[in-house]
């Protein structure tokens, strides 16, 4: 899609690990998870309503994003969520849960934070994610 | 699956409307919102480790179930979840949202309701269902 453009919130919430076939890969900051979002390039607000191809590349990365996380981190449970209540633009929530996470067994979503991802660990995370997608 | 049965708490939340090619769509007693669950008939727990046949008839289902929910009541938008933080039998979440309900803009896990289905609301609801999927 030409003129995408990253919602303003998700800028701010999240930093871009990468960019491949029109889907931005983020981190959201709040390090009390291990929280990762995809955001597909489209106008598009619900999910049902993309074409068959974009979902199928979606669904691919939902799988490859939730191996990763499951593989990389010491984690209980996944979350995957599209919702978009606040930020309409779309995107996919993939969030590494742990029993011992500071919201557990309650959702993400709407919640506050003081753990936050160095600049180090950030590069790190993408590095594993960059390596883990080849 | 043989010998499938449903999580004890999903049953106390929820009615089950129908069950085909062993999927479950159940209807949430909270009547704040539009709350469908779709319970697929499988010992996993997370869905990357569904095999390829299962994934692509829930993806069918969700967009159905969507397209159900999006036409058949004054909704603004859909949230589509997969958590199982509480109840770890797989299941996805599929609910309408408006701008009037109880919640907005937050998301509906996790609180409390006062609005409940009549009987009578849940056949009508089930005869739609059935009605759509045709």
């Amino acid at each position: 899609m030409q003129n995408f453009s990253l919602n303003s919130r998700l800028q701010e919430d999240c930093t871009v690990l990468l960019e491949r076939d029109e889907i931005s890969f983020l981190l959201h900051q709040n390090a009390e998870v291990f929280w990762f979002i995809l955001v597909p390039h489209t106008q598009e607000i619900e999910f049902h309503e993309l074409d068959q191809a974009k979902q199928q590349q979606l669904l691919g990365l939902i799988n490859r994003l939730s191996a990763f996380i499951q593989n990389s981190f010491n984690i209980d449970k996944l979350n995957i969520a599209m919702i978009g209540n606040v930020v309409s633009q779309m995107h996919i929530h993939v969030v590494g849960r742990s029993l011992n996470d500071a919201y557990w067994p309650d959702v993400v979503w709407g919640r506050s934070f003081e753990k936050t991802y160095t600049a180090q660990q950030v590069e790190e995370i993408q590095q594993q994610l960059i390596a883990f997608l080849k």
